[in-house]
């Protein structure tokens, strides 16, 4: 079906009105109108082919929320007028360990990405949520529900199950004490789901000025961290969550985790942490990486969103200000996700 | 009581005669005779002051067995004529958290060391097994089976812990992939844990001499670091402790990992270890730091030992080749750990 979109036509070129086919219903496919799409950071980077080489035109986007208006044969989750959502994957190969137990984002043979990746015939080029119409394997779609503000849970997809994965593998309950690194479209998620979960959030953030917003969003305690933090905060945390993609020294974080805690780092830097050795082993605390979440989570995820009342503090955009967002974003300057109104395609 | 033994006098100075006062039996003390007194790496570092100032004369050693020779009023775990074990620490606050719950190596305070520290007075220096005499809290002591060979099982009290415990607590069992990167006094631990847990072991070692004898050890696999091993064994392991202290790329062990693997890191390098958080970030891998055990697994430990028949392969000094041993403990050439005659003090 003929889509309107937004796409960058080449490498770092500004993204502009671009026409594209989208695939015919299969048996299992749901077809949805797109009505908000989230920004993400990770479009800029690609777009601009800073993770590597890419394909154009590239249509982006990954945190998609539309009504579906047709759906296949053998769907079975979905009706026409139903609220969808689809977030950083497309496919999987179903087969492997993870896909059969429900970590698709882990699949052994690389999940396929919603855009600037070939689908898995190999050669289908996958074009993102920058448009005006989706269709997607009903495997790979949410549910979501009427009671959430629609264009406030697209930002979920990605942002926010980028924070709430993590946040329920390391068991946050109850006066869990979490630590927050970073203040933006990922950290303020965080705040929300481990605050909800009864966790005592703590943020740290380079910017005083956020410290009112932090506790609006949740969080009990407020570190600037050009303050001597680090003597205050010794082993007061179980887990720490680094939303910050710039590079920084992580050891007075992981001072920061009392024994067993974890510093999950999901933000990605340009160069290497240097990690010392002695603060791993005293303590037993430990570092690791998190990254979006498999289907049956992301699933779980948007139904505790519904329950709490939870989505993402968004600003709506054009379609023709995507460029100007972009600029903002890298800047830092927008509280807190960019979501794009998908009338306007 | 008049005890004698062996001491750096000062720094980096040889090890020499040395003879010293052990406090009176308290109520909840037991003395004993030292048989056997293992020698770690960290003895020599300590007595070479290559970890930061340390107390001299200092009488070394952390992995000491013995026989009971007199208990306090109050002693309940011994009987005189008993086989005992005191490992790396003597004393701890008893109260904290950590204490409580049976991780007194972790104590909030800070343990007591058995040798190079202050005992919790403030003012008596603690001197260690490298001696023919011992006295301590009960608390602070382990039953070792008599089915065990004795001078084997010195050296479970520090090398044996250091291994045992990780192995344990990220749940090591029948199939786990684990992987051991050297294989000296504390690598040769964790093949025979291991395995005798029922996991496929992989021995990961410079020395391609020691293939025949990672095998026998215990290992289903050995690999020469040496050749193109990472294509081979990508994502191929749940576990992997790191024993090596030498500085080197943790990146091909870490990409080793397996969806939501572990690499524990054991030894000291002297510089930080350099982490791309985009290898942590595929497969939720983590790196954790590891330090010996509490009290209670330290008995847990003793007890799987005596039950599997496990102990260190060690080779018998007497005491005037201390310094001797200490030369070829620094050059790897011991199979796989130097255990003191005590008899000979």
């Amino acid at each position: 079906m003929k889509t309107r979109g937004y796409a960058a036509l080449q490498s770092k070129a500004p993204l502009t009105d671009f026409e594209f086919e989208r695939r015919p219903i299969g048996d299992r496919d749901v077809g949805f109108d797109i009505k908000f799409s989230g920004i993400c950071h990770s479009d800029i980077h690609q777009a601009r082919e800073e993770w590597g080489p890419a394909l154009f035109p590239m249509v982006p986007g990954h945190e998609i929320v539309g009504i579906v208006t047709v759906i296949g044969t053998k769907v079975s989750k979905f009706k026409v007028g139903d609220r969808i959502g689809v977030g950083v994957f497309i496919d999987s190969c179903k087969e492997c360990r993870n896909c059969k137990r429900g970590m698709e984002h882990f699949c052994s043979e690389g999940m396929t990405a919603t855009y600037n990746s070939l689908e898995r015939d190999g050669k289908t080029v996958a074009f993102g949520g920058y448009s005006n119409y989706f269709v997607v394997d009903e495997r790979y779609a949410v549910k979501v529900s009427e009671n959430l503000d629609f264009a406030g849970s697209a930002p979920l997809l990605c942002a926010g199950i980028t924070l709430y994965s993590p946040i329920r593998h390391w068991e946050v309950k109850k006066d869990s004490r979490v630590g927050v690194m970073g203040l933006g479209g990922l950290g303020h998620m965080g705040v929300k789901f481990a605050s909800a979960l009864g966790a005592e959030v703590t943020v740290f953030s380079h910017s005083a000025s956020k410290a009112a917003d932090a506790k609006r969003l949740g969080a009990s305690n407020f570190v600037d961290i050009s303050s001597d933090w680090p003597k205050m905060h010794r082993k007061g945390f179980d887990l720490i969550l680094n939303t910050v993609s710039a590079e920084l020294d992580l050891e007075p974080y992981l001072q920061a985790l009392d024994t067993d805690g974890t510093l999950v780092i999901i933000g990605l830097p340009g160069k290497p942490y240097a990690i010392n050795a002695g603060t791993m082993l005293e303590g037993r605390r430990s570092i690791s990486g998190s990254m979006i979440g498999g289907m049956a989570e992301l699933q779980e995820m948007m139904d505790f969103c519904a329950e709490k009342n939870i989505v993402s503090d968004v600003e709506i955009v054009q379609p023709n200000q995507i460029n100007r967002a972009y600029e903002r974003t890298i800047k830092s300057d927008v509280k807190y996700r960019f979501v794009i109104d998908a009338s306007g395609f």
